[in-house]
């Protein structure tokens, strides 16, 4: 393959920050003092137990600011992952208790992998009996449908706010109003991991239940998350022991990771709406450019109603993910879609499945995901070389776009 | 209450170090890059992504090396209170579907709180039946009890290595020839968390199928932890998702965190040796100095059978929560037994409970756990502080060893 005009650039074109983003040097700077001197158990009752403890109250207070909620309606997980299955077993483990007849829990047929395969232990293991909303070509839920499938005997609802590969938003507020006017008692969770940071949330605003959050899409560090649980709603615990997150998330906190993530949503708050200019600039002339440039290129999910970090393209007659490796070779780092499904080798992605495109249009799909470090110059660069690279495959493949 | 000849001290002498240790400078510095620069998800397919995917077989293979076991055999989880938690229900999860008439696990009366709550889950939720055995005056297991409790329906045992709160040692490998000789089905399980740097560990010499470690006890961060599950085991997960940890733990893998953790690993296989002639040192010029000095004291566990790092007293007429304040104030931080227990208020140790103390024995306990970085000026100002605290205590409250 002969590399036309293109160069191998030194730092790579990171442009996957939907799969995990770069940290905040101000997120590192709070972190610091914890590395080398706040070491402290929260839960011990000395000093440097107290100082961790003060810092997990504040980071807790800054992440509620973010989300419109109370600083004790947040409880810390281990990620997303965690939260979410958190929010799905630990509510049917109430179900089963204390709401035997609504055993039927309501998803999307988009959401993560963290949910699918939590919701298909949850039928198995538990008893219960899953309704999967089916979407839209662009993406998008219809309420009308949706409205359909709720019944009385729906005990959870869980549908995500932002979809991770094609960045699509939902109207989770209206399918609130939906769910609790046909049965009030439905407890409605929504993974929020893709829309924080990207679109302004405020959980009440929503009338969720509980909402689902996490570190390292939002440049701060990984292996923290939390979950937002209303006051007034109660769920069981999936992990046991010495009581941690009031009684509902045992195991020493990770203060060092606690504190990233709290000063990652101070950072957000302030500036979302300056970056999202950024950003949605950003995104317009990628996708632009792309669609001008690079025939037999289809933009998949909505292109208004979209987070504005989201690029999800499908190419003709390319494999996705050869073509990855050679932006690779290019220092251009992006993805197929969902870095977690990686690990599950060839499996297509359920989400473009959903959307009900060609096999052909699944695996010649490519996501870039921007954040804001992020500029016009380095874009150039990756269309150039996404172009450049395209042509390339096409003529070795005989393509007739070639 | 007068201060004699007491001053207080600007850093903390931090006696605490089984509730949480302090980074050391090499964890840090291995860790640095991974919160400026290598921000990949390890499930992603581009450089970034393969250096953190890189870097965690690193820290797999170093952490197997202070264990003797393969990296293979090595899960990371988010500390060792979800390790036990998947040790245990992932065991029960598989009983119930391959082995129903297995149903009965055993644990000792003194395990940690993950351990004692994650069983009363197994036991109402999951129809388990469990027998907790008896330990000795100075915390150790007979033998010849523990071998009349396993029966034929043990499909699981869970015995701790080391005790967090009176540091005393099991004979595990005993144990496992026992309970195999009576049934070869049986899954042996031990919570190694206090354990890990304080004695020298190998999985194959003490022949068990899972064992639990964690980070922040031996000088790693906090937020990271393991599971060893010895190849040809299998157990059923609890998390679920993109189907990280070869499918056993889904979520994006804490890079940052298991760098460090893999880091703390290497010091101590090689340090290990070093370090405890000199904690024992100390340990053993604080045990002697308060038997001799302090009348009314009585140290809990066993004299010879415990972990170097380990020195818990009974004060008569004390209140150790009280001293503990007050020693706190003079900078001495300790702790009245496990962290992880002072979420429950009110809750006297179930280990000191099952060791037969009294009450005025249990209240009036106090655990120091010394760390590498403690030195023998600082035990001898920590010493002579509680000293004089407690004659102090019992002068006020009439004590006839006042």
């Amino acid at each position: 393959m002969s590399k036309n005009s293109l160069t191998k650039t030194k730092e790579p074109i990171y442009l996957d920050n939907a799969s995990s983003s770069p940290i905040d040097i101000s997120v590192i700077n709070e972190m610091l003092p914890f590395l080398t001197d706040f070491y402290g158990n929260p839960s011990s009752l000395h000093g440097l137990g107290r100082k961790s403890n003060l810092a997990v109250s504040k980071a807790r207070r800054q992440i509620s600011k973010l989300i419109g909620s109370r600083s004790n309606e947040i409880y810390f997980t281990s990620g997303g992952t965690e939260s979410n299955n958190l929010a799905l077993i630990g509510s049917a483990r109430l179900i089963c208790n204390l709401k035997p007849t609504c055993k039927r829990i309501l998803i999307s047929k988009i959401e993560h992998d963290s949910i699918i395969e939590t919701i298909k232990f949850i039928e198995k293991d538990m008893g219960f009996e899953i309704d999967y909303v089916p979407i839209e070509k662009d993406g998008s839920i219809d309420l009308d449908i949706f409205r359909e499938m709720v019944s009385t005997k729906t005990g959870l609802i869980s549908i995500m706010l932002a979809n991770n590969e094609i960045g699509t938003i939902q109207p989770i507020r209206d399918m609130v109003e939906i769910a609790k006017a046909k049965n009030n008692e439905t407890i409605f969770h929504s993974d929020a991991v893709q829309a924080l940071g990207k679109i302004p949330i405020n959980v009440n605003d929503l009338k969720i239940d509980m909402m689902t959050i996490s570190s390292h899409k939002i440049n701060g560090p990984k292996g923290i998350g939390a979950l937002f649980i209303k006051q007034g709603i109660h769920i069981k615990p999936i992990i046991f022991g010495g009581g941690q997150e009031m009684n509902l998330r045992s195991g020493t906190e990770n203060v060092i990771a606690i504190v990233g993530f709290g000063k990652a949503c101070e950072i957000w708050k302030e500036k979302l709406a300056s970056v999202q200019i950024k950003i949605k600039g950003l995104q317009k002339y990628m996708i632009d450019r792309i669609i001008n440039e690079i025939p037999g290129s289809v933009l998949n999910g909505s292109m208004e109603n979209r987070i504005f970090n989201n690029v999800n393209f499908s190419f003709s007659g390319i494999n996705g993910e050869d073509l990855l490796i050679k932006l690779d070779e290019y220092g251009i780092e992006a993805s197929t879609g969902s870095a977690c499904s990686s690990n599950k080798k060839q499996k297509a992605s359920h989400v473009l499945k959903a959307l009900g495109l060609t096999y052909d249009q699944i695996s010649g799909s490519i996501r870039f995901s921007i954040g804001y470090q992020n500029t016009q110059e380095e874009l150039k660069i990756a269309i150039d070389a996404l172009k450049n690279l395209i042509k390339e495959f096409r003529k070795i493949n005989g393509n007739s776009f070639a």
